[in-house]
């Protein structure tokens, strides 16, 4: 249906009818399916270790060589061949017949379709969204002619590790009908099990022998089936780390036991009514568009299996979907993956929030190495929050020297990023318990590493920030980023709000706040100092906001010229002596970032900054297209807007992004890209913003469209919105306790529970 | 008589009695003389551009090729070649006979001897020091048989230049007996003439003809010689520019008739007692090693030549021996050129501090272009004082691509070296008249720029300069880089108490210059509170000193060791990715380098200091081995000064810096290493200082020698000292005006003028 072997049904699920080898690593991670404990890779039943098959399980990070640590690749209990009449059918073999491999995007069920002249194949893999360590199989064979069927199916322990081998021990037995995989983790020795049960429905007779390597424990079926013959295995797998529960191996064997009496229907009909009550919050309907409809649900539906529910542990850059990026969260968590959940359902945001604060100790140990005081948090932040940026990040492939990038310890906005996710999780929520209970002390902790990291330029009479990195990668080492100072004023006006909320309801606590952080009162006055001091950049005549100090003093030259300068394809553009450096060329555009996180700015100061970076964005980062989306359908530049958000939606889908480079697989979803998809239909197609407890829209539909559905709260109140070229339809939910404000072409609206407002192009209608 | 095919004879010379063609690049520059106004490369007399020919004149900077302002190579005046019977007789023959190339460093003159069975050829070059425009040749000829002569002399238009032919227009020509060249340069259209008179000595009936080409005059003469008969053609060339001069032609001509009718004799005499004169001041005498008082005397020699009195031009980094590092000055001129001068012959130390202060409006140019107030002195400084280094100075010869250094902008410690140097020049010279009236200014503007300069911490309540690149260029963009906040807490102290004095003598100048460089009385207070809290790094429990922030936390490696990385041996160890930059492998020391220029820290500390950074300095720069020998003699570690007292005194004479890397041309001589030489002898060896009026020794003499004599003063009082195994003479001047307080091994001496004082180990006696 559309490009790159990619169709769809009903806009809610995605399929292929052709198997293309070359492009396993990126399809094993687009048709892959998860439930935010565990990430299954979307590969075919008896794919092996050389074709990327995983099953990444959250919380077991664990470093094999001795520089990266990252979660493991639990032993595969899914793996399943199968022969009829001595002949293996395979998906993947070129002859094979009516191939199809399909993700189902509302339920993640990964179905594998193919057959030869004696039999043909269907499988059905999940893992379970109510049950989350359980992963489910149904192996159903149809027989097309008489046959001697043989399958193998069971636990392949010679798992994908990107590096180095995890376990240091591993065990594969049976015990009474079922097998087990025991994994010991060579770092922390984390005990990770798997463990198998087995059902064969239908009604033919089977002989089933072990077989067993040191690496692998297999169940060897055989039986005969007669042509119109259908039988079904059902496979139950459970997953148990030592992280999880004290005794893995029971819980294992619990939960195995509970699912095999469930039996495959009531264990997947539980699985999808799970699934149906998460998208009742994070579906976006399209109307007029099955490609966008399926390229904008393939996105939220990789936001939501990436995103851990179950327990306080980051959404990493590449979730579940492989082992790069170390399954640790970056900024991105806060800023792009979060704002879907923060709007729809904000526990999962107050989750993600909640793993800040646990792990805020590795920010202050990282502050502290630093020679700066308060909370600095990780650019790459694992379990315990400690920086897991190495200093030496990158190779220059051209020397193959090492090269010293900043991440680590120049990239201070992402402490700020936190705070402001902070402040506008409370603002949304309305949850004062947690603002005051929890992030009052990390926006605490973070404005006094601010504090610490600042200058006072006495010359100036202000405070500047040096020495910085900003969004934009390209350029390292500048001074007065905008983005950065703007962010870290925001962060301290917020804190002097919270404190001042403090001081007023519960004057001791921020007492015992201050005396725990070690901030005092002259402290408090330098916050405050600098919030008055601090130097942002302003517009120039034309209105354009100078990056960050002398960005317009370098070399102009425009993405597409500079690449010319390439020696290598794949050398890194960036520090220290990338061919961007020294120009005005940006990885992504820190200003248009700035305007999609503030309200401040206003349509002109938009434009004209679009107008002036956008050309020299060079979008080497997944995270910028979408940004520009939001921006472009802001200032009407609607072409732009749709062509934005398709390259975003596509980041994955079309390979735009090497899975290797430098040596270094960094394959996987995108996870952040997956939740600024969200954000361009909200923030960007609907004009959606909320300020003074008002929520604004400034709707607008893609000419491909007749138009889309959505679904927001405030204050946990849930609406439905419906967006037309003609109007826009809001209904507030029955069961909600506020009127809600709403503007639209600067009219202001009052929304009751159990209403509805309809508005048509400058005129309303109350329904 | 020593390595390298060097030779002398009496200390006070220096010859070769072969030529190595292949080291004519380095030859020319060893042998070359000069009086200040101009360079003459150390060539023989038949030589051309491809030899490396140049007559390097002051003050003729002009841009070729748009990209690097250098000095004009004047067309070659002493061009002479000569044929017997025929055949050409060149020194660079193979088979030449009796081939000499001797430097004369008493009188700087050039002297080439050769033969060959008819003739033998003697010829002496110099350039006056008695009248700086003059170019003096005496080429003598001998008839070993009869035979019949040509030779052919004039002025040779085609010459050598690094960057760019710099002449738009050429002229050649001959009137009423004298030849000139005429040229005009590209950029700033500076006229330059070169005027050439000669006469004919001896018996010979000579026959001339003119031979005039695009760029070339020259006069052919013939004659018959017999066998014992000698001639002598005496050329009197003379240069003159429009910088110099308004009317350079008549200048030339006035000369030019002037040294004619002296004659070759006289102006060679008054030539050769102005070097008398020098000599009186500069002189060091080393009794018991020829090798070593050559050496000594090469280099103080060069210092004389390079270094400009006649105006108020830079001194170069490689002075007039050729056009490298654009004929201009760098940090090195205060603290390596200048301290012979100042202590031995103040007029020239003023003289270079007025250089200073006449280019002040282009250090002020740079701050303000970069975001400062007050004076921000070129790293590359040439006559307006402009920084003339360029943004991308190097190239990363792996790459092919241009490297960003920041030696023009994060190098600002040679603003506070000049208000050190000034402050210096005060106490040694007592010129108040000086300090009120030029000093004052440029310190002020100086502190004004390390105001502006420097951020505050709020939280540690310090100063602080934050990305600097110190002495040791190999760690760029660090911060509280020992050396610099040093020298800045310096210039403001002293900045002070020039404002002090100022305050009690002429508080209307104090005011004047305040309102002139717009610093308000609440800078001063800034000033101090900068002196007051300025952050120096302290010595840690071992006594050694952190060289910058986070210095010791690099990695620990042994240059020897690191240069194993190297990929190419010529590529630059530094910034941005080069292999020193993230270790402790330092380019020359900034702690070694501070202690010869402060006398504020004990013997533990230089040594445990030494200790540390000695072994971990790769000594890329020339500057950095005199800077140890001058320590090691201190601490008493006589074996490494010697060492680094040869090494630093060979610097050019054994090639020890490639003339050529990455294709850029940067040899000549280091004429800062040559200043070097004298602060060995005198900083180092004899322990000379002074501080609280009073001049300290701590006199020790190398194994190798029996003792030294040497010419010092202070506040115009002229002592000879004479320091032995075991004793030391101070002889005051019987015109000095002061008694002068000296002070050895703790003991404390008055000498009063006319008299002598003899110190033996530990014993006083009055001569």
């Amino acid at each position: 249906m559309f490009k790159n072997n990619l169709n769809t049904t009903k806009g809610f699920d995605l399929f292929e009818d052709q198997y293309i080898a070359e492009q396993s690593i990126t399809t094993g991670s687009n048709y892959m399916f998860g439930n935010g404990y565990m990430g299954y890779r979307g590969t075919h039943p008896d794919d092996t270790k050389e074709d990327y098959v995983a099953t990444i399980v959250t919380d077991t990070y664990d470093k094999a060589d001795g520089k990266w640590r990252e979660l493991c690749n639990a032993p595969n209990g899914l793996y399943t061949s199968i022969r009829a009449n001595g002949q293996k059918v395979s998906p993947s073999q070129v002859d094979i017949q009516n191939y199809k491999r399909s993700i189902e995007l509302d339920h993640a069920i990964l179905v594998n379709e193919f057959a030869n002249d004696v039999i043909a194949v269907e499988v059905e893999r999940f893992a379970s969204m109510d049950q989350l360590h359980g992963l489910v199989m149904s192996y159903k064979v149809s027989a097309l002619e008489d046959g001697q069927i043989e399958i193998v199916t069971g636990i392949d322990g010679d798992v994908w590790s990107i590096n180095g081998d995890h376990y240091s021990k591993t065990e594969f037995f049976a015990e009474k009908g079922c097998l087990y995989g025991h994994a010991r983790t060579k770092e922390f020795d984390i005990e990770l099990n798997v463990s198998e049960r087995m059902s064969f429905v239908g009604g033919a007779d089977y002989e089933e022998t072990l077989i067993k390597s040191e690496d692998r424990i297999m169940r060897h079926l055989s039986f005969q089936m007669k042509k119109g013959m259908i039988v079904e295995v059902h496979k139950y797998v459970t997953i148990y780390s030592s992280n999880d529960v004290d005794q893995p191996i029971k819980a294992c064997d619990e939960l195995g036991s509970q699912l095999l009496a469930q039996g495959y229907d009531q264990v997947k009909e539980r699985h999808c009514n799970a699934w149906n009550r998460l998208w009742q919050h994070y579906d976006i309907k399209i109307d007029g568009s099955l490609r966008d409809q399926t390229l904008t649900r393939f996105n939220l539906y990789h936001n939501i299996i990436h995103t851990p529910t179950h327990a306080l542990l980051p959404v990493g850059a590449r979730g579940l979907s492989c082992q790069a990026y170390q399954g640790a969260a970056f900024w991105d968590q806060e800023i792009f993956n979060m704002p879907m959940y923060l709007y729809t359902n904000p526990e999962v945001a107050k989750n993600i929030l909640m793993y800040r604060y646990q792990t805020i100790d590795g920010a202050r140990t990282k502050a502290k190495k630093l020679g700066y005081r308060g909370a600095f948090y990780a650019w790459i932040s694992g379990k315990s929050g400690e920086e897991l940026c190495p200093d030496f990040f990158f190779k220059d492939i051209i020397t193959g020297r090492k090269i010293r990038n900043h991440f680590n310890d120049w990239q201070i906005h992402v402490s700020s990023d936190i705070a402001y996710t902070i402040w506008r999780y409370y603002e949304v929520t309305d949850d004062k318990e947690f603002l005051l209970g929890y992030g009052a002390e990390m926006m605490l902790d973070i404005a006094l590493f601010l504090m610490t990291r600042s200058f006072y330029n006495v010359d100036k009479r202000r405070y500047e920030f040096i020495r910085l990195l900003g969004p934009d990668e390209y350029h390292e080492n500048v001074d007065n980023n905008v983005f950065t100072n703007y962010q870290a004023r925001y962060t301290l006006q917020k804190t002097m709000m919270v404190c001042e909320e403090l001081l007023q309801t519960n004057p001791d606590k921020l007492e015992a706040l201050l005396n725990k952080l070690e901030i005092t009162k002259d402290n408090l006055e330098t916050f405050k100092d600098i919030i008055e001091k601090i130097y942002i950049k302003e517009a120039n005549e034309d209105k354009v906001i100078e990056q960050f100090d002398h960005y317009f003093d370098l070399e102009d030259i425009m993405p597409h010229d500079l690449a010319e300068r390439l020696i290598d394809k794949a050398e890194y553009w960036g520090w220290p002596n990338g061919i961007a450096v020294h120009t005005q060329v940006l990885k992504q555009a820190d200003l248009i970032q700035l305007f999609v996180m503030h309200d401040d700015f206003d349509d002109a100061t938009l434009k004209a900054n679009y107008d002036y970076y956008e050309p020299r964005t060079e979008h080497g980062s997944s995270l910028s297209p979408a940004m520009h989306a939001i921006i472009a359908s802001k200032i009407g530049y609607k072409d732009q807007a749709y062509e934005y958000f398709t390259k975003s939606c596509t980041v994955d889908l079309y390979n735009a992004n090497k899975p290797i480079s430098g040596g270094t697989f960094i394959g996987g979803i995108h996870t952040a890209s997956c939740g600024a998809v969200w954000q361009m239909m909200i923030f960007g197609f609907a004009g959606f913003s909320v300020y003074d407890n008002v929520l604004h829209f400034r709707p607008t539909v893609p000419e491909a469209w007749d138009g889309y559905h959505c679904h927001l709260h405030h204050h946990h109140n849930y609406v439905d919105v419906h967006i037309t070229k003609t109007s826009m339809e809001v209904t507030s939910k029955v069961d909600n306790n506020e009127t809600l404000q709403i503007e639209v072409g600067g009219q202001r609206y009052n929304l009751d529970p159990g209403k509805s407002i309809m508005i048509h192009l400058n005129q309303v209608e109350m329904v």
